[in-house]
């Protein structure tokens, strides 16, 4: 529609950048690849050189940039904005939020995020079907998240089979009153069977407390207990042992299974949009900004706003008390948290009340499409 | 946690109050129905006696009224409110919007719209491989919509696979310059094969008057013809068989398979919500509103707002214009037509700009949950 | 591992053969292909000229042919094999039975038909939970088999919701005492609801004698009445009509979504074992043979062996007695059909007896692998 | 059909003998239980007291005992069919046999085993998704299969995308020429990634040799390192890094999703089929029997032929070498072991042409039914 004559794909994330390689994408190579899951750009971690990008970019003519990815490809993308302004170059840098962590602030959703909680509910029914099957049956569903749990929460509420859900930014303990291990056996005495999600950024803090009172620390053995999920079924395996007290407990980990599934229709539609209003905001004039919805409106989100903070699941807020009232699990608070908690929902209200949160004042600058 | 001690479940839709039966809704009861498509309350069409459901309320000692379903069901629940209203009974009526068509105005979507775009999604798939398949290859999907074509607009969003999208909303002719028949014509020559969604609405005055230029009008055949993806495929048919050109054309009607399968993860979300919302509204005093998303929020809307006019696609809208951008169909207007909604936008746009949309006049009702 | 460096494939069937274009078949071209629906070749009917085929096969020095598809196709094969015989060419010629309908005979199975049956499986869940969620609810889904009921049968044994299968090989009647007609009344008042599975093929001789007594001779109009599942419907809800019942009657036809899925890995392992057991047959010096298992075992098949006959379901088998008694539908069978049944099954169990029934006379002819 | 009027379930395996419960299986309890994965009969492990079993069966006046399950399960069955023949009792006992690693022998295949290869394959298939999209990346995934590879053998010809397929019945070395190691660095720069699968019972000899080097012997330590997929991914992640070239190794264990999904419809007609075979056998009079598939036939099988030894991958045999020609694997053979398995092909050979080989001699007491 608008006359593009070459439209290049950057191999391999920003290290793509300095490669000589580039992938033509004409409409032929593009044609089916929304019905495969993974990308055939490849990805990699880390090794972001702003300027030698910017160079490369300058070096080939490229007029605008679209950059897709999560919260730490955003950042990256505003650090190629910024150089591109100091230079004084005519290139437009448009940011699309792609990530199944949804941890991309601001929008109502990154694109991958529905996908991703219709695959982690397969699994907990899996761990669910397990649970039941067998005496004390225990299903432990690990999912992604290293540090907001969105996909435990909303697979949570999606397969109303969790009886715990437990994610990095509600911390939890094990033992004692109020703890997770009373928990679990008042829920198997109940019904037999439990099912318990956990994102991997969940109980890091357990975790190095656990390391520092154990001898093991080779190489192998720590990476392996550095697994939440690993490391939480067999500390419950253990409590069991100890109270003399017959489990079955089954660990899933799909993580890469979730990863790797073809996006589903809403998603697919979501990208579509994401897809057209980049380029529309491109072509209007606008760089520097992430597209996305927000408040069910597509919008153009300036770099800075979308990277000052993460997205994470506000303990507080209502879709968290949604997901306890659903499970009846344990809040994990002392009764110094739920005062401290108290004050900041206070706060919080206030915010709300005079219409000028943290997150509207955020809105102030975005451009509606 | 309200402490309530029975939920009672009527079977058969409106005509179910008349009836002496009704079904305990005990957790054990609907544990699993969530996993399962269908009803296990069963459906039924028609026969409305507001006066007679109202007495069966009273009779049963029923203090809240939860009624779950599309625009039809909402407007019947609207009546109710009224009716207990006038008798001045202590009854809170909540609606709960579920259907796969979105026809429901005011709220973002429906329960039951994502699972539903999903599954038509699969067909569309399926009509994309056997378009591809054969020589000139037409695939024609015929989508559930009678007066509103969101189903196939989205469908046809999320698979990128379709050529045309025909609705009710944006009415079509097939003959001549601008017209279905040459489009497919050209899809051909260029692509080899083409996919075609239709929803049952569309065209339908089309079909009127197809009807009157035969003598066809025995009860069967009639039916038959009724059914505007049987006609249009034949049409197409005829007119290739004119025209002497071979074609394939194979059509798809996936209505029923869509409505049977159980809801995806993002509807279970959503669905779990509207449950919890529509109780915390029920509970706190509310009555004669509609639970649903508006703009991304839980809110509760008056019934009089939601049943005052149906949801449609308005094809001057953005998201008909992306799905033209995307499948680069004719828009099928005469130049006439442009003009006239050319008006209708500008009328449109300035509502927005002074921020009094019609839409936002009713949201000026809506309380936020 | 046989050095061969150049394979071709043969576009649209065995017109294809005339055209000037292949598609080559580098392992690059075919890498993805077992995980899509449909053919990159392409389909087409009819137009089978031996001698300008096998002119094509020798023009373009072609040694080796491997022919895929049914029964029709395997039929073409073993003309192709003859005239080359005839011409005394240095061309080897193997079939591979690819038919989701598995009316290929002598072997176990086709490649397709175990996916078919699958996918016929979901269209039957629909069709119950549709029946079970209205009053009098029947549904209906019409599954492929023109000649024979291979996917009705095993679907309706895979699926246990079925209360009534239909197939070509067993005639059935509408009307009076052990007809269709009371069978689902009596289905209805003792359950509510019911799933009828008719293969395309079933009750064509009903449908002839019906169109006799109509007017209605046009083109369009015979065309869609030739459809059993929707003339079956018709007569089901005209039948009630009369009898003044109501019903909730859902019809559905899976035909596409059905042949165009992904095959199952179960085919797949199939489809592998037949590719390397063709080839390794070819390259040894077989030709003239068709590929399968025969009672589990990778065979070759003489052509004239596999296209004497079509593969039906023997309605006096156990595997149909199996249906009967998973279903208790009606035999449909009047007394004296009975009798002439009992002749016939005792005449087979002779055969059985003493080892030398008409299928082990045709294994004799076949080569182990 | 046969008039019987209470049907018993037997919960928790056979330790639910001694347990005071049983559950009711009328037709209303098992009416939709194939279209849920998992048991409502429940699991357990070990525990078999056969006299007590025994009585139980007495105290109960049962007339039939069909029991269900694997390798372990049928051998249970066949004690407790001894045990009632030496009693006198009038006790039919028949074996179903259902497993998803199919190490049942005799049988052409177990129920379940069709389903699990299905679900594997996904996981392949998330594996490869994986491994495409990052540098060097290799996917590993574990499938069940503690004595036989069925499963991993059987997923790998499904899938087409796998490049090594590692069994307990072909033992592997990891270091050196013609080890794992070596084949994975020709694949990875031949290809950039590759996929392995590995039966958890393949390399538990390396397994037991590597944790003799090491001190970690502390129960929860030695219990992960059991995992032969983390201990081969950790294995594969060391070495590259001291060759130091860059990989990027995503490991995938799907067993409980696998176990836990539904069956596909070919489990489901071969389940039909099996539960048919085995009422007819014990109403026909028939006891100490399994009923399964041999040779595509349905056959009852004498319980000492099933449990005289378990079914396992013949790595001489053809199906093996159909894999191996499928992924190119090296076939971690030293010249020795080439040797020895020639001779035992031989004489496996030579019992194969004298029509009497061991499973020629096992069938001699089949009765087909």
């Amino acid at each position: 529609m608008y006359g593009v004559k070459k439209v290049l794909g950057i191999e391999g994330g920003y290290k793509g950048f300095y490669s000589r390689n580039t992938v033509p994408l004409s409409p032929k190579v593009v044609n089916d690849i929304h019905k495969r899951g993974g990308t055939i750009l490849g990805t990699s971690r880390g090794g972001h050189d702003t300027a030698k990008i910017v160079d490369s970019i300058q070096d080939r003519g490229i007029n605008q940039v679209y950059i897709i990815g999560g919260d730490g490809t955003q950042k990256g993308a505003s650090f190629i904005f910024e150089e591109i302004k100091k230079r004084g170059l005519k290139v437009a840098v448009a940011g699309i939020p792609k990530t199944i962590d949804n941890d991309i602030s601001v929008i109502d959703k990154s694109f991958g995020f529905d996908t991703a909680v219709e695959e982690a509910q397969r699994a907990i029914n899996a761990a669910h079907v397990e649970a039941e099957s067998g005496e004390n049956g225990i299903g432990v569903v690990k999912v992604m998240g290293r540090y907001s749990g969105f996909i435990a929460m909303y697979a949570t509420l999606a397969s109303r089979d969790v009886d715990c859900c437990l994610i990095p930014e509600s911390p939890f303990y094990l033992e004692g009153h109020g703890g997770l291990f009373e928990f679990i056996e008042k829920r198997l005495k109940e019904n037999g069977h439990m099912v318990i999600v956990i994102a991997e950024g969940a109980g890091q803090e357990l975790l190095v407390e656990s390391r520092h009172g154990t001898e093991n620390k080779d190489a192998s053995g720590n990476k392996l207990l550095r697994d939440i999920g690993l490391w939480l079924s067999q500390k419950i395996k253990d409590h069991f042992t100890k109270r003399k007290m017959l489990i079955n407990l089954k660990y899933i980990d799909p993580t890469y299974m979730i990863r790797a599934v073809p996006s589903n229709a809403s998603d697919n539609v979501y990208c579509t949009l994401l897809a057209q209003s980049a380029i529309h905001g491109a072509m209007a004039g606008y760089t520097g900004f992430t597209v996305g919805l927000v408040n069910g409106r597509h919008s153009y989100i300036p770099f800075h706003r979308i990277t000052e903070k993460q997205n994470k699941v506000v303990i507080t807020d209502r879709m968290w008390a949604r997901l306890l009232s659903s499970t009846n699990q344990p809040s994990f608070l002392s009764a110094k948290d739920v005062v401290e908690d108290k004050k900041e929902e206070e706060a919080s209200s206030q915010l709300l009340s005079n219409g000028d949160s943290a997150n509207n004042l955020v809105k102030k600058e975005i451009v509606y499409e």
